[in-house]
């Protein structure tokens, strides 16, 4: 029997990838939770019918979300990372020796559970010391932080869902307050083939509460057209200045990459304006 | 009935496509051709079961192996072009009032029909007076030009079929002698995260002709990961050094992508060297 995953990325169009066996499926309090092992991208997880990371092609999320600002903050010892519960990110994020404590909010436990049990190259950080792993709502506990980070990064799913607040101008205030005077946020903000309106309205709500507002991309195969955005908001720290050298083991990442990745198409800088 | 034109692009990863109706398909003297209208992309080329082009996102491949070239030369008044029967390449290369003369070698003479019924935003300016259309073969015109041409574009199918003879050392070698003492050339190469064998032996092979030799990316959604590579060789121009200011009607490229796209992901980089 040959077995195909397929994902609908928009009504007319999408991705199939050959299924070597299920290992997990379920409804989880929050959301549909598949864990697949695919023939090209090695383990799979799926939430909601929307692939959220592979063992071949995760790198490039978690390194470009995780590594740009990092490297533009000068020092930046406290992190947050809302979502994520695979724990990519966090596995990026102590990549950087000044980082001394980052926090995890996930709202699905089972998220991170499974990937532990099924993507260990990924979440085998979340047992690190400087970590702290809380299973709760993203949006209750950036309104309940003051001034405690120097980075936030918002690694959600897409905007339906439990993540629907995190798409939000309050959410993205709770966030300037939760950062330090020099702090730093990241949202992953989809892509600009299919969801070119969602980005202009993350963009002009980011620029409403930041000063330093900015687009970059990054390709993610498995990722609806292979184009992937991330909206910056920094009160400081301008990305185009980056600050810091980056030497660290990386697969995506470079110092060129940095600065390239925010040079944008055409059809894509204008939903910038 | 729901109907989906589905490509393998790998033994198990593909895309997926809703089609509203097949406008053609025929076995031509090369190739299986066929037309789609497609749901989300507009008209689609496909030949030998691989996606060619679409109306809604050429515009990217047309642009980015057109004017990258074309701007860094300081005065491209003879162009040719290799394949590209869909005429997208000649439709960016007359964008360059400096251009006199473009000429068009493909082997297919189907593909330029059926592009100018079915696919009219790409093929139009195939009966602009500037334009030489040749159906032949491109290796043989190459062997038989020298010191003709400012800039060569080869805008070929995967290295299977009728393009095979087009990613070879002595493809290459004819393309050096068929250029000017100051010319540029640039051939489509694939994706790095399927066909990294591939990139690595092309740059390999044309580092050994040319003394400038470059790769450069741009996103692509209807191609295999999205993430497609062109490799420049150049006797003189050097792409990173700019020639000219970028003024003209664009959707992708701009000065900034022209620089940015040569900025590679590390796992990208890591297959020139």
């Amino acid at each position: 029997m040959d077995l195909w995953y397929t994902e609908k990325q928009t009504d007319s169009f999408g991705i199939t990838a050959k299924v070597k066996r299920t290992l997990a499926t379920e409804q989880t309090d929050f959301q549909k939770l598949d864990m697949i092992e695919t023939a090209e991208w090695g383990n799979m997880l799926v939430l909601d019918g929307m692939v959220m990371t592979t063992e071949k092609d995760e790198f490039v999320y978690h390194e470009m979300i995780s590594h740009v600002p990092l490297f533009t903050h000068p020092n930046p010892r406290h992190v947050l990372v809302v979502g994520g519960g695979d724990g990519g990110v966090i596995r990026e994020v102590l990549k950087h020796p000044s980082v001394e404590q980052a926090v995890l909010v996930e709202i699905d436990g089972r998220v991170i559970e499974e990937s532990k049990k099924y993507l260990p190259s990924i979440a085998g950080q979340l047992d690190d010391p400087r970590v702290e792993v809380k299973v709760g709502d993203g949006f209750m506990h950036i309104a309940e932080s003051e001034n405690a980070y120097d980075v936030i990064l918002v690694d959600s799913t897409e905007p339906v869902g439990p993540a629907v607040n995190l798409f939000t101008k309050g959410f993205y205030a709770g966030i300037s307050k939760a950062l330090k005077e020099d702090g730093i946020f990241v949202a992953q903000s989809d892509n600009p083939w299919f969801k070119a309106e969602l980005i202009e309205q993350v963009i002009k709500d980011v620029k409403e509460i930041f000063p330093i507002t900015r687009l970059y991309t990054a390709n993610i195969p498995t990722y609806p057209s292979g184009l992937w955005t991330f909206t910056l908001g920094s009160k400081k720290h301008d990305p185009l200045q980056q600050q810091r050298s980056a030497e660290l083991d990386s697969k995506y990442y470079t110092e060129a990459i940095h600065k390239a990745s925010f040079a944008l198409p055409k059809f894509v800088d204008d939903l910038t304006k």
